[in-house]
């Protein structure tokens, strides 16, 4: 099958510069472009760290091409909306939607999440999942083009904007999990106590084993009651190459439930 | 040599249920005793991960029987202070200052570390380090003797009381190392926050590999610069059994000098 028998499947078109990839082992496809986004190892991760309801509502934030509510999609029924800045970006990730026929679970937002209201009861959100820019503005933003300046730095979204838009979204015990940087650890878990997320567990993510940690993966409840969890370590390559670790593709291929985001009760504070 | 060869040769003596110990592979001993206090691993890795000076003065706040200084003392020439709640415990660590002939280098005092008045400038000490009791109160501290209820239940000080002393006993720039569980990261950081010490170098630590972390090491610095680094994971035991790994053994011997506490120059911000 190539792009042609796409488009006369009634499949929507690739724009110049894009391309089909496979998500991981699953089903899906996911739009791409080399100048304005692909999905990263962390989104990745998120999407398998997050704790998230088998059903009910699940918002993500900063969603980019939408990748994390597509593979959000392979573990649960809930509906599921992204939301994006940038206009490029969210159709992109609408049309990987409509590819793979998931319009009925998956809706995709343009919008900036520095305006989103404050949701209350019923209205707000069981869980969100966020893979904010990681980079402060000042930080050689010049040096990609625009799309990939606003996904890797805080030009569209301060760090503060996303915990104040996780926290307006996310219901009372819901959960907020976001993947980042560790350098910026302190601040993020200073954001999210201002906004009442309590940080209940947490996973560091090191290249290769007798590195440095340069992922953190963490999970917030809103109002939760200050018991976190350290999850085990999380070494990507082994070897001299880019052979990824038995636990690395354990996490890919969600062998291992333990680890990944529990599926949360609806309710239940976990 | 036995306990009558010290006293014949002007050792300070052992009291009724203590025994002198090896301070791992130094020529230290320290007295310790099951009833009272003995020094656990916490201890060890938090003298070897902390950041101190070559010269100037440290404080170790909660210095139990002193083994903190102790270790300490094989790392730096500085003046080292320790502070202790309990007279018994901080006549343990006297007499093992003096068995091994360090009073000129280690001072044992005996306070309430929340009252610590506030110390600026010159007064202030270079580095501040601390093992408090990780437990709260009403967590079972009966089931212990007071000694080691007030040694792991905070009864004689909380943890927002050790950070405020820490704060206020360090200069500006100056570290403070302390161990903790990471159960309780979260009000670490916020507490830390909260007296302007800025999280610098962390590193967890697991019983096992695969296992959840049950101690984290962390060094902060006042008035620092918001950057976190997150060192790799330290794992204890290997095998079935209680064998060390062999990066702990190279903790407990100092060989990988960087992931120690680095040696400051003075003034300097690492």
């Amino acid at each position: 099958m190539n792009e042609n028998d796409n488009i006369a499947l009634g499949k929507p078109p690739l724009l110049e510069g894009e391309r089909l990839d496979d998500l991981l082992t699953h089903a899906y496809k996911i739009i791409q472009s080399k100048e304005v986004f692909s999905f990263s190892l962390d989104a990745v991760l998120l999407a398998r760290f997050a704790g998230i309801p088998k059903k009910g509502r699940i918002l993500d934030l900063c969603t980019g091409n939408g990748v994390i509510p597509l593979l959000l999609a392979t573990r649960t029924d809930a509906a599921i909306e992204g939301v994006e800045l940038q206009p490029r970006l969210a159709d992109m990730a609408r049309r990987s939607v409509a590819y793979n026929e998931l319009q009925s679970r998956i809706a995709i937002r343009e919008a900036d999440l520095k305006t989103l209201p404050a949701l209350q009861g019923g209205e707000a959100y069981d869980a969100v999942t966020v893979n904010p820019p990681y980079k402060p503005v000042g930080s050689g933003e010049h040096k990609g083009n625009l799309h990939q300046a606003l996904a890797r730095h805080e030009i569209g979204c301060t760090l503060e904007d996303v915990v104040s838009a996780s926290a307006r979204s996310v219901r009372e015990g819901g959960r907020v999990s976001m993947v980042h940087r560790p350098s910026r650890l302190a601040e993020i878990m200073a954001a999210m106590q201002r906004y009442r997320l309590e940080p209940k567990r947490m996973r560091f993510v090191h290249s290769r084993a007798g590195a440095e940690a340069n992922m953190v993966l963490i999970e917030a409840s809103l109002g939760g009651r200050p018991e976190l969890r350290l999850l085990p370590p999380l070494i990507v390559y082994e070897g001299e190459g880019r052979t990824y670790t038995e636990e690395l593709l354990d996490v890919f291929y969600g062998r291992k439930k333990e680890l990944n985001g529990t599926e949360a009760n609806e309710g239940a504070e976990i």
